[in-house]
């Protein structure tokens, strides 16, 4: 259930062309490449669980028509439609019923900057036949700092986008059977939980499955806006029978503040519709064309939806309610009442808005991989897990989207607020790093080309046309960006407007520190110095004796001569019987006992290494031998202390010191210990 | 603010008295002592939260006459005065109010049960000078079983002790002040967090320290009583005013049931009547003398108070309550109102109540760490942190007690069910250890003497009056147990009864687990084999070519001619930039790369090296050189696989494997990484 388009940038595990199994003989360098093409070892429950293991070969190749296309991208962008006009019309209530007048002509204005948008993105996808998200293109034409705030704005959005759309699909739910409102919460948790596990899964999905839902939903949403508007003309089209109560106190007068409040909460409409500019390598060639066309037609029909149901909710005087959805007064009064017509149209709406939410399952963890890519977020996160998904970042977006459901109790009007803003801020940075590519361009020669990572630049006769194009539509996303951080600030943007920078920082710390440590660990101009070292200075840290301890001890004498037992002394009784051990089994070599008058365990030793390390001099190695038993059930381990772990942890602090784990079995251990769960 | 009783054992932490600071050269051995005076380094706010560290040598030394012995080991015992006759009352409600006139002969029934166990623990006393609490008699003549069950019962008991108390205390402060019992629950929890907070720190406790507020609270009690009765005597002590609400229906009629569960209600009077049995070792000499007389004097007080407590609150009419205790009653009755003596007297029961809980902060890490020495709880419970406490003990304590107090809502009604029966089956158990006792001594003869490990067994003409003074005491307590147990089995006791055997199942468990490593680690009739390995072989796994590779590289060739770097292959262009750089930086070195197709890192290595194990002759070691850097601040550690830790686990499963760990500390690392603050 993924989208099948790969990446905003060719996915960086190709398949191996090169066939591989066999060995590479290279005058200089031995290397052997060995096979390996066992599955995990995977316990049933697990293997149902998150699916079987595939094999980076069989990472989807396959590419898809406009029609199938139209289906795989626009789920999100059509999603909207089912709750943009409720939201408008949420704001408008507060300037009393009469203002719900206004809805259409704001309606009209959204679609005008829909339009815009979708020209200006025309042009994104045939600069960018590769894949021309936002942050791309951020990142290709304006510099790091507008590309990181457009990952962090998009990031963000992502996680709203699965908020809101399961907070709607539950609503719709709600509308059709009311007695499920108090478990609105519960419902949007579960549902959230079941399309990260189907994600998780990395169930190769195809276009097909994705059409049906798609197409139904357009049937049905067609349909009812259809006999609505015939209704509408022929007279036979009443007000909605039963409305749900709101309070109608007409709190404010009309204001050009509440208009552009509306307006706002409106061009959440608009949301989705960068999402075909990302996954234009899905397409069948010629792509960038496929592509354009797909994103023309779901712009017509995202337009022609929002306002037939801006105009009929108007006409039959529907009311915004959270215990019913505008779509469902819609269905029931256009359709005749809650029969099954009503269902397909309320059950359509719920699964489209799930499958938006599905969308952003595999468009936050592809710009989170990217993003760690480049090494401004952990790059964890840009590896493919067994099941060839990005699984971090599908449990970290689970997790956060269901906090976020929790906290505004499921409520679409509570999270509206929060949402878009970073939609239309990544729309603004795009439109203007290719405003900015068309001003590059124009300074080429007819026969010059200039490489991007991204994309390549060639000469352009229009460049100025289509520089204006993209500048007009900067400019008015821009616009409506500060609307919205206007508007909808005490509501809650403020959080937004914090947010982002914070991230920005945060993103650009973790970059520092990736490059810093690539830098010192670099071995560009190094010169290894291979004879430093020359003896070694080999301790044994030593509780008691036990087989264990004496295989360590083995193990020591065979690295130096200069082996050296040390056993912190919290206790003169066990102190004495260790004496009185080591007179048989100590091998003549030295013990040192540290005597721990605060029965402290790692100080003493912290203090030791240090004294050890001032004196020693700089040829010698000092190499720390700790015993370590084994032992095999999961509970055994909490029956004694860590201490080989905690004094591992404390030993590799230190220069010139190397840890040496002799382990010793105590009885057989399944190897691994599991460990290859993780995979 | 701890008992100052040393244990139940002598301390296993004794001071260096063999002047520790030289060398100790005997002709077969080379060991060497070296001090560590040094105080552990530690932040200000640390040593603030947990106290400063104190040396070994520090243990109390001091012994306590008997007033301060009183003082110090009467609290938990006498606190119950503070709740016992209140929880009769509540059984009798059932029966209506008149049934409230059974109280006192139910108060003279327990009492004659407190004589009973006085008299039969004045006989341990002076038969275990070093101190005999149930587990240590129990295990010395009963054995294994009955000494875990003590334990068991003890350990759970502790805990109720610290929730029932802080509970009770609570109530008498929500009597004086009804405004705080709705807050009671997080009074209680705050209460037992400030009791661990200060046994942590394990300041030096001085005996005075308890003196003051537990004669504070005599005085007070003794007064009240006194007065109590003299106005009784001279008819000038009316009935209650303004009594709480109390619903009289009588549900039941009143059978010998109700009584006998009144009656068991009533013996939670005798918890910490053992106390002093524990602590003997803590009295000035001749300590048995004094600890005998201590523990009479404590009876005779605990006694004559719950009678006349008992008494009073039947003359006054007070009735059980949640909202108000008997006690504030029983104050406010005799004293006159609510006034600055009956803010005494509720004052000083609140102290003394988080006092008896202080109790059970030093009784229950001691028991866990004598269990914990025998190998029947995890080890680490018997090591003195650094402030001469049982931390971990203090906190497992602290943490429980604190669920039982949220889960039945600090209640102490709700508490009494569960609690005392662990108490009397550690009695019963006591008792009757201490009769087989008697028994083994009437079979020596006249001079003879056999030493067990807590005391010594000598010829005692008295044995047989002994014997059956202990053994009647047995009875007596088995008895009551059993009374326990069926009157409160529906409200709770069923699951202590289901609790202590599970509990003795997992300490054996435990013991076992103990038993069959220290055998299979014992180096008796050990031939080691010091030669089987002779050859070394040593892979290196490499994820790219950096300078702590390098460094790992290094140290490999250093230990044998046979190195093998093993990379991981995730990624095909990854692969090929390997290669290349292989070229120069490997030195020859044979690099084998395993094709990972589904993207997994453990399982291939864990193949690969299932596979080394098969084919290698068995005079060869395997030898795993894992690279690892190390970043300086914490969260930089979250920004990378822990894949060198994961690495390590996976390996030490296997024998004869070995693991060495090559750091690279990539900008100078604090030595130790903050890990001394473990100590």
């Amino acid at each position: 259930m993924q989208t099948p388009a790969a990446g905003e940038t060719p996915a960086p595990t190709t398949a191996d062309e090169t066939g591989g199994e066999e060995d590479i003989e290279t005058p200089l360098v031995n290397v052997q490449r060995r096979p390996y093409e066992k599955s995990a070892h995977l316990h049933p429950w697990k293997a149902w669980m998150v699916g079987r293991p595939l094999r980076t070969v069989d990472a989807p190749h396959q590419t898809i028509g406009k029609a199938v296309g139209l289906a795989v991208f626009a789920s999100d962008a059509l999603s909207s439609t089912a709750y943009a006009t409720q939201e408008i019309l949420v704001v408008l209530a507060a300037a009393g019923t009469l203002a719900f007048g206004y809805s259409f002509p704001i309606a009209l204005a959204i679609v005008t900057l829909l339009i815009i948008v979708t020209i200006s993105y025309r042009q994104t996808i045939h600069a960018y036949p590769n894949g021309g998200g936002a942050y791309i293109v951020a990142r290709d034409n304006l510099g790091e700092i507008p590309a990181q705030t457009a990952g962090a704005a998009l990031l963000m959005d992502y996680i709203l986008t699965v908020s809101v759309s399961v907070s709607a699909g539950v609503a719709q739910i709600a509308s059709a059977y009311p007695e499920l409102y108090e478990y609105r919460v519960y419902i949007a948790v579960i549902m959230v939980a079941l399309v990260m596990w189907l994600n998780l899964r990395g169930v190769k999905e195809s276009g097909t499955i994705f059409a049906i839902p798609t197409y139904f939903f357009l049937l049905t949403m067609i349909l009812t806006v259809g006999i609505g508007l015939f209704r509408a003309a022929t007279d036979s089209l009443g007000m909605v029978i039963d409305p749900p109560h709101l309070e109608i106190l007409p709190l404010q007068g009309l204001s050009l503040f509440l208009i552009l409040h509306a307006f706002a909460n409106g061009t959440t409409a608009l949301t989705g519709v960068e999402a075909i500019s990302n996954g234009i390598t899905a397409f069948k060639e010629p792509r960038s064309h496929n592509a354009g066309v797909t994103l023309v037609w779901m712009s017509a029909i995202l337009g022609t939806l929002f306002l037939g149901i801006t105009f009929l909710a108007g006409h039959i005087g529907a009311v915004p309610s959270e215990f019913e959805t505008v779509i469902s007064q819609l269905a029931r009064t256009i359709l005749g009442g809650r029969n099954v017509l009503y269902l397909a149209v309320v059950g359509g709406t719920t699964v489209i808005l799930i499958m938006a939410a599905n969308t952003a399952f595999a468009d936050f963890p592809r710009l989170g991989a990217l993003q760690a890519a480049d090494s401004f977020l952990p790059r964890q996160l840009a590896y493919k897990g067994s099941r060839l998904v990005y699984s971090r970042g599908i449990v970290w977006l689970a997790i956060i989207a269901c906090l976020l459901i929790i906290f505004f109790k499921a409520s679409v009007s509570s999270l509206i607020p929060i949402y878009a803003i970073g939609v239309f801020l990544s729309f603004t940075l795009s439109q203007f790093g290719m405003a900015v590519r068309w001003r590059k361009i124009g300074r080429l020669g007819p026969d010059e080309e200039v490489k991007e990572t991204g994309s390549v630049l060639r000469h352009d006769p229009l460049w100025r046309n289509k520089m204006l194009v993209n500048g007009f539509g900067a400019i008015c996303t821009g616009i409506v960006m500060l609307v919205f951080a206007v508007t909808k600030f005490a509501e809650g943007a403020w959080f937004i407007l914090v947010l982002i920078p914070t991230l920005v920082i945060i993103f650009f710390r973790i970059h520092r520190h990736y490059k810093d440590l690539a830098k010192a660990l670099s071995v560009e101009n190094y010169l290894p110095e291979m004879s430093r070292h020359t003896k070694d200075i080999v301790i044994v840290p030593v509780a008691t004796v036990h087989k264990g301890t004496l295989a360590a001890m083995r193990y020591a004498r065979r690295l130096s001569e200069n082996v050296t037992a040390v056993h912190v002394g919290l206790n003169e009784i066990e102190d004495t019987k260790l004496v009185e051990k080591w007179k048989i089994w100590g091998e003549g070599l030295p013990l040192v006992i540290l005597d721990s008058p605060y029965r402290q365990l790692y100080t003493p030793l912290l203090t030791y290494l240090q004294e050890l390390e001032a004196k020693k001099s700089p040829n010698e190695l000092i190499t720390v031998v700790i015993p370590e038993f084994i032992t095999r059930r999961w509970w055994e381990r909490l029956l004694h202390w860590q201490t080989a772990d905690l004094m591992r942890k404390l030993f590799i602090t230190f220069p010139d010191v190397i840890v040496v784990e002799v382990p010793y079995q105590v009885e057989p251990v399944e190897p691994g210990l599991g460990l290859t769960s993780l995979d």
